[in-house]
């Protein structure tokens, strides 16, 4: 089967493959009235844009974002807008390869397998250039929620994580890594490097924080918060694994340790105030009003250049090296694609509260 | 928002709470013709049931299940299929309290803050109990897969994780932890008997196993294999996290160490042999063929004897402690529920391949 | 394929048999708050409860409604309500025949067809037994559109229609046809009494407005508040047709015949005052403030005492004649079942609205 | 709300305004391995393509369809297959006047109450320029439905109709109303072009048949076929009615004389042998495997030259005349539109029946 839409109530539905003319994103259900254009997209895309620097793949793309519907003298009317991204860089002569035979860890056999052959070109459909049709989409369901600010940045590359006492968020943006740990920047693009030289990858983990949802996003029992969180993170290319609040980290706590305890809030502020924040701002499905945080983990790129075992379309052994333009560590362009997809869950759920429940 | 929908195709939806006369499951989409009675559902809602030993709550429920409809003659119709389960022993008068504050780590100030009250008799609708409606219909749906075997077990209580070396998968049935090593099983009894004499409580890590699933199932973009198992599982009452595979390890991996390699499958299997599986049997969000594994990581049951700071409805401080019956290690009556959710994804996926790809 | 959900934010599953223990809906979106309990539902089942005169089938169902979950002390909780109802007056030994034979008109052909073998009691699913669900949640809907009055009425049976010059809406609650014409509902005692005791069956035509529909409710392109009516009433058992305003009619108008001319409303009236309404109080899928307007054709019954061509399962010819309790005119006990499925389809499109556009 | 995704498992997206850049539409679920070019499309956009004849709008669309994804060496891959229509003949002076009142009959009003603006350009997504989308995406659903052939006709033309005596369907293309009987076409060829020159409209009947829909298709109890059917018909723009077989015809029969007989098919044919088919194909929302029949009545244009009186944003009376380009009877380019519909549902409920039954 394909599906590919996402959300219930504000959807998006994307389409387009690694090599193809373009690749694009319909978002329907956007309320009317919200001042939108290209500029309020393109700067999303061009956090995860490629060939920035060394440290990710050096394919070229401009990445340039058309409004093709949707949006009259500057305002979104109601109807759905259909956001177009066209291909530029696309060298096809790279796959030869890799059209013959599978490579280890990724879609291909996979995709072979269920649909009896595969556009082997970049990936096609199962390439995470994809992933730019969310961010753009992601980019919309951000007027949708003013209310939260939207914080995601890389805490692990390869097993070397940040000290949370270096903390600052401020240096997000001061470094290709979205680290916000200074002194981990560093490391990393060491570390970064020497597996780009040696055409081997490393693997990330990403957190993504959602100040100022509201309590009382989320609707149990089957598309609580936590769960439409985690079937869209792991949606994402090469994610492996979803966390919300401590997650691992709380099946090794008690329930004493684990206990958000609550105080009154403050005089004109009509929420509690929380002693901690174990729970990662959702309970029972719902958003406390707390922040709401997830941890992402991202597998290291399967495209590697040291020749890997592997079998042909055939069925015969083979070996298989990728050649073509790749990312060493997928989990840093990864990033913006993490925080696109908590704006789309978020603005999904403002807007099914909404209707079951009215506006708050 | 409500939702109790789950599925695409072959869809479950639930109802009931904790304390009302009953609870159950509609089955839409089941395929016709398989044979169905009671005798199918009853033996998975009895390893969850309550009150079979001292580890867990000692609510006591027959948790006896009626088929309503959709069987005719002992088989499926391909009409719905009602599952009902009458609650017996609710005590409403132990949650008096619970009406007037909110218990820490529990859903009552989130489903207050959205629906602006709540139903407090045993946490209503937020009850683990629910999770009865899912372990009856993952029973279908199990009828619908029976190519599929899975496995689920406890492979870590209270931060104290299982032998591998230990692992036996006959063992599972042998202690009330379904946990696959004899020596961890032991631990296992001294160290949640101390829980639950203390009134404390204590987190655990499921996992989950589906041996025998085809190549090809999954619905890429947003209806990845892996995507739905982490939506589906985060959703189970007191999950925090989800992994598919290698999950958070992979991000510690090197491409190369990550790299499932392939050879040729030995004559007459039409797959490949992979010579490991740290993704778990997905890529691309489409099953390989390999055994599906992903784990589940239960926080403790926020239901502990000692009191923890936090507001009644009003706003003021106060501090609460929860005396009802509870489980003091929610993870153990999880696990019957980790597989139930396996089945449906797995059923849901098998029935969306078939629609666009076709029978394999 | 089976689909037993209508509707997209407010929704409702239908389960059960003709002759099974029971059938029942699970009411899912319902926002919190709202005052329910049986008495609420029952009324609107007693409209439609057959065996009530000689008119319609001789079945004796007392119709009683239980509230299984989804209400707390009185109000909604914005959880699942369960419905149930509990078939009493089963009489299975009637249709040892049809178990063996197709009846012509009737979905028995088609359901073997479809599914390979069927529950021939009383029709199984297919039977309009399944319509007490809907008219059970059809009630609840009711609830959440207070500012809307539902009117349904029998304006022809048998080719027989109603004197518009005589129309009286108060007239409807006093003959046995939910007829607004007392001259002709003495004609059609006499109509369908006839066709009762030839065993024969008569077609009619329902009509039912909507008054206080605010203007703005709608999805289009494809969840039109018009196409949802066409789909949720044409679903409805034994309707073959569906009109919006003029209908049929509107095809035979010129555009200066069918212009629905508007004027400036009154003072303190926000919406214009519109010289007439051939569109039917809907207009691009969206609600104009007028009275929303269809009209639904029921076919004869199909369960006839004249025997009539057809084959056995074996495809063998043979022939039936129904000889079970049948309505001799299945649009009278349908108006009720109309009248649910408007409201049906206006609460949720209430909720949508308010999803993507907010409160009006 | 806005809703622009049709189908349940074979779906398609629609996006695009009538002078917009472009509009277009996604298509998702469909089989991998089909072969699939825009030549195979763009016939269907022809058929429906405006300013062919005096007969239809003057407005000069080429309608060149672009396949932007999900095709490789020719054949569908299975994932989303992306179209766009470049609008290339908008004139938006036209609609200064349209951008202060409402033009009765049209959308105007309606998406002013709802969204509180609206893109007035050409009626912007309320335009029948959408159904270019449906016709593209209709192309592809009939190549999931070789076995099926449908045939679309004009029936009705101002409440002048055919003579079934002289149907030929080979006349269909003879003539520019799509109409089976030559000697209407000549009638109407007068009665059409009078009302042009009059700056009038007139309404229609289309009637639409697909043959070779196997016995088994449709999901009831609400996605019966028929009542796809009747929801995707009834959101054409312009329609106001929808009949399956005798439709309100049926409603004046008796049970004898609306029974679709039996008899044996001829050996080595599977199916009965049918005497009539007043059911139009449908029994119980599956189909028979008889012909599917439907018949969809147009309004006649609310584009009219005649003033008509109205109120303009503020509320003030006016009155208004279209003096855009317009069709002097929709009904006949509606006829495309309406066999892209019947390939639509038919398509999705081939998927869906497959999905639960398994192939047929």
């Amino acid at each position: 089967m394909s599906w590919n839409t996402f959300g219930r109530v504000f959807r998006m539905t994307t389409w387009g493959e690694s090599h193809g003319p373009a690749l694009g994103a319909v978002v329907d259900g956007c309320p009317p009235g919200l001042s939108l254009s290209e500029a309020d997209i393109q700067p999303w895309l061009d956090a995860r844009r490629p060939g920035q620097n060394k440290f990710t793949t050096q394919r070229q793309e401009p990445d340039a974002v058309r409004v093709l519907s949707g949006v009259f003298e500057g305002k979104t009317t109601g109807t759905p807008i259909s956001l177009m991204i066209e291909n530029v860089d696309q060298r096809s002569k790279d796959y030869s390869e890799v059209a013959k035979a599978y490579r280890p860890g990724h879609a291909d056999y996979a995709y072979d397998a269920k649909y009896g052959f595969r556009d082997y070109r970049g990936g096609g459909r199962s390439s995470a250039r994809e992933t730019a049709a969310r961010v753009a989409a992601g980019a919309v369901a951000r007027l949708v929620i003013p209310e939260v600010r939207i914080e995601a940045y890389v805490v692990e590359i390869g097993g070397d994580g940040i000290d949370r006492a270096n903390f600052d968020p401020s240096e997000v943006g001061n470094n290709p890594f979205w680290c916000p740990d200074a002194e981990a920047a560093q490391r990393w693009a060491a570390m970064v490097d020497e597996a780009r030289l040696a055409g081997s990858s490393l693997g990330a983990v990403v957190e993504c924080v959602a100040h100022g949802v509201p309590a009382g996003w989320g609707a149990p029992i089957y598309a609580k918060l936590d769960a439409d969180l985690a079937g869209g993170m792991m949606g994402i290319n090469a994610v492996k694994a979803v966390e919300i609040g401590d997650g691992f980290a709380a099946a090794r706590l008690t329930g004493e340790q684990n206990a958000d305890a609550m105080r009154p809030g403050r005089p004109g502020n009509d929420g509690p105030r929380f002693e901690a924040n174990h729970a990662g701002g959702i309970a029972g499905g719902i958003s406390t009003g707390q922040p709401v945080v997830c941890r992402v983990a991202f597998k290291p790129t399967s495209s590697i250049l040291t020749p890997v075992e592997t079998i042909d379309r055939e069925g015969n052994a083979t070996e298989i090296r990728t050649k073509g333009r790749h990312d060493p560590c997928v989990g840093i362009r990864g990033t913006p694609v993490v925080a696109a997809m908590m704006a789309l869950v978020l603005a999904d759920h403002k807007l099914l509260d909404r209707a079951q429940v009215g506006p708050r």
